[in-house]
C-alpha cells in the first residue's frame, strides 16, 4: 500500500471520531498544539535550516528563501494563529433548519465535519499549522501534501503537533503529512475518491489547474485573480487614486491585488496623467492600450496577453473604455470572477456594476484588497475560493463543513 | 466548433442576462412553457412514438419503454410540475448576510445563479422539462444532454420550450439540448471549465461514475443509495417492520429504498420469523448472513458481494448484529452515505445513531424513503446530493445557487 493511500486510511479511521469531540476538546488540543511550536521551536528551526541550506544550493530565489524561513518572531505568530482558532466559534453541530413535516416527521439540518480535507501547497510552512488548526477545529482530519522545499519543516512541525494531540482528544492520525515528494503522491491523492472528501489546492497557477483538471476527488479551487478597478466618469479623483494605488501596490503578489485600472474615457480626458503619475511615483509600471496611450505617451504598450496576465508585481495595464457597458464587457472577457471595483458616485452605475459583475466580491467605492477572510471578519481563512459551488469569496470555518439531516420519527411510512 | 461548445458558448452568454431577470419574468417563463407543453401535446407524442418504435427495435425492456413513454396525463403532469415551479419563492437576490465591518465597509451576502448548468442524464423525457424548470427558476442558462433513446422527445420538447420562451423574458438560448448523441459529446461537456459552471449526472451507477471520475467541471454527485435499516433490541415489532416493509417494498428501483436489513441479536432470536415471513409475503427475496440463516434456514445466503449492491428490486440482505456497534461498523463499512435508519425505543441509541452515521440523511424510527425534495417540503427536486461539497441530500432550488459579496465602501483602503 502506497504511503498516500495508508495514511488517507488513518486519516479516515480518524475522522470518524473527530465529529462527536466536544468544541473544548478541539480548542485544547489546538492549545497544545501551539505551545509545543513555542516549546520546541529550536528544533524546528534546525529543520528549516536544512530546507534553507537545500534551497540556497538549488539557487532558490531570495524571496521564496524568505517564505520558506522560520524564526522564532514567525514560530510566535504561527502559534498565535492557532491559538485565534481556538477562540473562533465553532461551527460544529449548529442547527442550520429545524422544521416539522404535516406528517410530524422532524427535520433538522445541521452541520457536520466534511470528513478527510487533502491539502495540496508549496514552499510555505506556515500553511502546514494554518491548515491543520482550521481542518481539525471544524472536526475534520486533514492529509497535507507540502512542497518538497519545506519537507525538513514540515515533517519536524507535524511531529511536534503530534507530540501535542498525543496528549489531548484529537487522535493524532487526525493529521497526516504526505513525506514523499514524488510527483506521483498528489496525482495519487487527485483520485482517492472515498478516502478523501476534499481537495483544497493552496498556491500558483500550475498546482491549481493541475488539481482542477485531474482530480476526481471534489475540489475547491482558490486562486487566480485578474482583478479590476473601473474609474467611472463621476468617481471622486483623490477616491479614485487612494483605491487604485492600494489595489495595486499595497501588496502586489497576492490575488485579491488589481492587475488593470479601466477608465472611462471622460475621465481620462480630465485626469489620466494624474492617475498615470501617481502609480508611476509609486514604482508602477503602466502598460495602456492605444487610447491610454494617446493621452499618456510615456506608457508602455499593452500587448493582448498583458489582459488575461495576473503580474503578481508592480505592473499594470491601463485601458480607457467609452462607458460602463464597455467596462463591464471587458471584465466579463478577462476578469477571472475574484474582486472587482467601480469607483464612482453614481448610484445607478454601481448597482448596475455590483448587480451585473460575476465575481466573489464586488466592491462600489473600496479597494479589492478587502477579500480576505480576516478583513470580513471571519477571524480565519482557509483561502479564497473562485469557484461557485459550495463556497465563494473568502473561506473561514463554515467552508469546511457539510450538512446532514437528522430525522425524527414514531413510525412514519412514505404513503 | 463542435455543437457542445457552440450550445455551451450561447448558454454562457445567455446566462449573462438570467441573473438579472425579475422572479415575475421567470415565473412568466414557466407558465408559458408548461401551456405550451400542453397545446402542442400531439406533436410531442408523435416525436415519442418514434423513439418508442426505435425502442422496440434495438430490444429495450418493457420497463424502460415504460419511462419513456409519454402520453395526454404524463405530459399533463410535467406541465403540472413547472407549474409548481413557478409558485416556489425564488432564491435569488436573497440576503443571506449583511454585515458592517468597524471600517464602515458594509458586506452583503446574496444569492446569485450559479450560471451554466450541465446536466448529462439517460432516457426519461421528464428529467428534459423538469431540469430546464428548475434551472431556468434559479436564473441559471441549463445544457443538457439526454440519453440517445429519448432523442426525438427530447428535440421536440426543447422545439416546444423553445417557443414558449421567445414569447418571454427568457433569452430561448438559455435552454440548450445537445443532440449528438456520440459519447464524446459528454466526454466535452465534462472538460468544459470556463463555460459550464456545474455538472449534474442523473441515471444510473456508470454515468455518474463516469462524470464523477473524469469531469474537471465541478460536479454535484447524485446517486447510489446502499442504506440500511437497523431494528434495534428495544425496537417495537410492529413499527420495525411497517418502517422496514416501506423502506424495502414500497418502491425498490429507488436510491432511498432499503437494501440491508441489520437486526440486533436480541431482537433477532425472538422475532426474525416474523420479520422474514413479512418481507417474503411482500414478494422480497430474503439473503441472509449465518446467524439469519440459521434463525430463518429458507433464506437464501447472503454472498460477500450483497452488501455492497445496490438491488433497486425486491431483494434484501438481511444481517444479524450483536449490538449497535457492530451495526454502526456494518454501515460505516458498506454504506453509500445516503439515508440510514435505526428503529428504536432507547434514545440514547438512537442519538448515537444520529450522530454517529455519517450519511445525508439519518433516521430514528422512520422509513428511509421520505429522502426526497418534495417529502421534505422544498416543492422541486433536481436529484439527492450523497457527496459532501455544496448540497447534501435532497436538493431542492437553493442548490441551484451561488453566492456573491456586495461590498458598500466610501473610499476604505487597507492599511
Amino acid at each position: 500500500m502506497s504511503e498516500v493511500v495508508q495514511k488517507s486510511r488513518l486519516a479516515k479511521q480518524a475522522a470518524q471520531t473527530m465529529g462527536n469531540l466536544t468544541t473544548e476538546q478541539k480548542n485544547t488540543a489546538l492549545l497544545l498544539m501551539a505551545d509545543a511550536l513555542v516549546t520546541e521551536q529550536q528544533a524546528i528551526i534546525e529543520a528549516n535550516a536544512k530546507d534553507l541550506e537545500r534551497g540556497k544550493q538549488l539557487g532558490t530565489s531570495a524571496s521564496l528563501l524568505d517564505r520558506l524561513a522560520l524564526n522564532e518572531s514567525r514560530i510566535a505568530a504561527i502559534a498565535e494563529g492557532l491559538r485565534q482558532i481556538a477562540e473562533l466559534p465553532d461551527p460544529i453541530g449548529d442547527t442550520l433548519e429545524d422544521f416539522e413535516r404535516p406528517n410530524g416527521l422532524r427535520i433538522r439540518k445541521i452541520r457536520v465535519p466534511l470528513g478527510v480535507i487533502g491539502i495540496i501547497y508549496e514552499a510555505r510552512p506556515n500553511v502546514t499549522v494554518d491548515a491543520a488548526g482550521l481542518c481539525l477545529k471544524t472536526g475534520n482530519a486533514v492529509v497535507l501534501r507540502g512542497g518538497s522545499s519545506a519537507l525538513f519543516s514540515n515533517e519536524k512541525i507535524v511531529e511536534v503537533l503530534h507530540s501535542a494531540l498525543k496528549r489531548s482528544a484529537i487522535p493524532a492520525d487526525a493529521l497526516q503529512l504526505i513525506l514523499s515528494s514524488d510527483r506521483s503522491s498528489v496525482d495519487e491523492m487527485l483520485k482517492l475518491n472515498g478516502l478523501i472528501d476534499v481537495l483544497i489546492p493552496r498556491g500558483g497557477h500550475s498546482l491549481i489547474q493541475n488539481v482542477v483538471n485531474n482530480a476526481s476527488v471534489p475540489v475547491i479551487e482558490t486562486g487566480a485573480g485578474v482583478c479590476h478597478t473601473f474609474i467611472d466618469e463621476s468617481a471622486q479623483l483623490e477616491m479614485a487614486i487612494a483605491i487604485g494605488l492600494n489595489a495595486k501596490a499595497q501588496r502586489p503578489s497576492v490575488c485579491n491585488a488589481m492587475e488593470t485600472l479601466l477608465v472611462h474615457e471622460a475621465a481620462a480626458a480630465k485626469h489620466l496623467n494624474v492617475i498615470a503619475d501617481a502609480f508611476t511615483g509609486a514604482n508602477v509600471e503602466l502598460r495602456g492600450d492605444e487610447r491610454a496611450r494617446a493621452l499618456v505617451p510615456n506608457m508602455l504598450t499593452a500587448e493582448a496577453a498583458d489582459w488575461g496576465t495576473e503580474y503578481g508585481d508592480y505592473i499594470l495595464s491601463v485601458k480607457v473604455v467609452k462607458d460602463l457597458d464597455e467596462a463591464l464587457e471587458h471584465i466579463r472577457e478577462f476578469g477571472t470572477m475574484h474582486s472587482e471595483c467601480i469607483v464612482t458616485e453614481d448610484a445607478s452605475n454601481a448597482e448596475r456594476f455590483l448587480q451585473e459583475v460575476d465575481a466573489a466580491a464586488v466592491y462600489h467605492n473600496a479597494s479589492t484588497r478587502f477579500t480576505d477572510g480576516f478583513e470580513f471578519g471571519f477571524g480565519a481563512e482557509i483561502g479564497i475560493s473562485t469557484q461557485k459551488l459550495h463556497a465563494r469569496g473568502p473561506m473561514g470555518l463554515p467552508a469546511l463543513t457539510s450538512t446532514k439531516y437528522r430525522i425524527y420519527g414514531s413510525g412514519q411510512i412514505r404513503q
